[in-house]
C-alpha cells in the first residue's frame, strides 16, 4: 500500500471543522493515524465512536514530535493557549494550520505564542460550515468543491505552504491566498455583515408584542434571509469581536446604503429605487457560489 | 361527471400567479373553462400552449357576465384600469379577487374603480412566488401548503367570501383573514423589509471596485441571504412604493436595531452582542415556515 500523505495528524477540536477534515483525509486514504485533543472527554469519545479519530491524545510532549500535520479546529478564542502549549513539542517536519474564520487575530496569536515555531504555521480558513456544529455534523465531503483561504506567514517555507495546500486539496477544496488583512475585509463584507444583519432582523421582530402573528406569515424569502440567524451565537459573537474594526467600517457603509434607500423611498423616487434594485438583481442573478 | 367548483374562470395576467391558479384548479377538476386576458398576445398564446388557459378573451362585455371567478393577477399598478373596465360587465354571481402583494392600495383602487361592484371583490394575497416569474414558471402545486391572506371588504357577503376561500383551498392553500392595514404591516416586516435589505447589501458590494474579489469568496450564507435580491426589480419597486409609509416605519425600527448592535460592537460589549444573537438564534431555530 502507498504511504499516506500524512502518517500522523493531530486535531484540536473534533467538531464540524476538525472532524470533517479527518473524515475527508480518511476517505482519500491520505492519513495513517488521527489523534484528537479537546476539552471534553465525552466529545472525544463520541468522535472516536464516529470513526473521526483513532484515539484521543493525553500527552502533548509525546504526540506532537512525530505528527505530520496539526490542525487547530477549536474556536479562535482557545488558540492562544493551545499555541503556547504545543510550541515546545512540534517536530521539525510538523506543519500546523488553523481553521478560524478571522485571520488578523490568529496571526497575532501565532507570533505571540508559537514564538520561533511560527514558521511551521500556515493560517487557514475553510469556507464551509453552516448552522450545524459538533462531531455528529462532521462529513467527509464538507470541503468538496469548497474554497479555503490561506494567509501564509512571511516565515513559511514554500514546502510548508505546499504541504498545507495538499492537505486541503486532497479533501476536494481549492486553495486561494490572501493577506490576513484582505481576508478579514473580504469576509467582513460577504459573511460577517450578512450574519449581523440577519441576527438584527430576527431580534427586532422577536421583541415585538405581535411577533407570533408576524412570524406566522413569514415565508420562503424570510426563511432564506434568516437561515444564518440560526448560527451559533457564541461563535458569531467571537467573530464579530475579533474582526471588530473592519466590521464597523462595513456596517457604516451599509448604513449609508440604507439611508440612500430610505431617502429614495420617502421621496417616492421610483426611478432611483428601481435602479438600485436592478443593479442588485443583475449582479445576484449572474452570481454563482 | 360532477359540476366543477367554477364553470368559468377569467384570469387577467397569465404569469406565475395567475397561471398557477389555473393549473391548480384544473388539476383538481375544479374549473370548466379558463379564459385569459393580458397585454401581450404572445404571452397569451404561450399560456394557451402550456395548457394554462383554454383561450384568450377579446371582449370583456361578453366574457364577464357568465364568469364565476375573475382573478386579477397582474402587477398591482395595472389594477385600477382593469377594475374600471370590468366593473360594468360582472355577472350578479361573479366573484372577483386579486393576487397583489399589498392590500391597502388595492382596497383603495377597488372603492374607486369597481364602484358598486365592490361587494363582488375580495382582496387576496397568496404567499407564494419566488424569483422566477412568467407563464413558464407557473405550476399546479405552487399554492399547495401555502398561506393566502384575504382582507374582506365590509361590503362582501359571507357567501362571496366563502367562494373565494374555496377557490384557494381547493388549490391546497390555507386561508387567513387580516385587515388590509394588518396585512401591510405584517408583510412590511417579514417580507418587504428583508427584500430591501438584501437588495441593499448586493448593491453596496457591486458598486465597489473590488467586487469581483469580494463575490468570489461569498458562500452559502451570502447565497441564501441574497437569494431575494434576484427578485424582479420592477415588482419590488412597486411593492415598496405601494407600502411606503409602513415600510419607512419598519426601516426606522431596523436602523435602531442596527445602531444598538453598532454600539455594542464599538464598545466590544461581547455580553450584549451575545444576548442579541442568542435571542435571534433561539427564535429562528424553532421557527418553521
Amino acid at each position: 500500500m502507498a504511504k499516506p500523505l500524512f502518517q500522523k495528524v493531530v486535531i484540536f477540536g473534533v467538531g464540524l471543522i476538525g472532524g470533517s477534515l479527518s473524515l475527508a483525509l480518511r476517505s482519500k486514504h491520505a492519513v495513517g493515524e488521527v489523534v484528537g485533543f479537546g476539552r471534553s472527554l465525552q466529545t472525544l469519545a463520541q468522535a472516536q465512536q464516529l470513526g473521526i479519530i483513532d484515539r484521543s491524545g493525553s500527552d502533548l510532549a509525546t504526540e506532537l514530535g512525530d505528527a505530520d500535520l496539526v490542525f487547530l479546529a477549536t474556536p479562535v478564542g482557545q488558540m492562544p493557549e493551545i499555541m503556547a502549549r504545543i510550541a515546545p513539542y512540534l517536530g521539525t517536519h510538523t506543519v500546523v494550520m488553523d481553521g478560524g474564520s478571522t485571520k488578523c487575530d490568529v496571526v497575532g496569536y501565532a507570533y505571540k505564542h508559537l514564538a520561533e515555531s511560527v514558521a511551521h504555521f500556515v493560517p487557514a480558513h475553510p469556507i464551509a460550515g453552516g448552522e450545524k456544529s459538533g462531531a455528529t455534523a462532521a462529513r467527509a465531503d464538507l470541503y468538496q468543491n469548497k474554497k479555503v483561504v490561506i494567509t501564509p506567514m512571511p516565515e513559511n517555507s514554500a514546502a510548508t505552504i505546499a504541504r498545507i495546500r495538499e492537505a486541503w486539496e486532497v479533501c476536494g477544496a481549492s486553495v486561494s491566498e490572501l493577506t490576513p488583512k484582505q481576508h478579514d475585509e473580504v469576509f467582513a463584507a460577504v459573511s460577517h455583515l450578512p450574519h449581523l444583519l440577519s441576527f438584527a432582523l430576527v431580534h427586532g421582530l422577536v421583541k415585538r408584542e405581535n411577533h407570533d402573528l408576524l412570524l406566522s406569515f413569514a415565508a420562503s424569502g424570510f426563511r432564506d434571509f434568516t437561515r444564518i440567524a440560526a448560527s451559533s451565537p457564541e461563535m458569531w459573537r467571537d467573530i464579530c469581536l475579533a474582526n471588530r474594526d473592519t466590521l464597523l467600517v462595513e456596517m457604516g457603509r451599509y448604513e449609508e446604503e440604507l439611508s440612500a434607500l430610505r431617502n429614495a423611498l420617502s421621496e417616492a423616487d421610483g426611478e432611483r429605487l428601481g435602479e438600485i434594485f436592478s443593479v442588485a438583481h443583475a449582479a445576484r442573478s449572474k452570481w454563482t457560489p
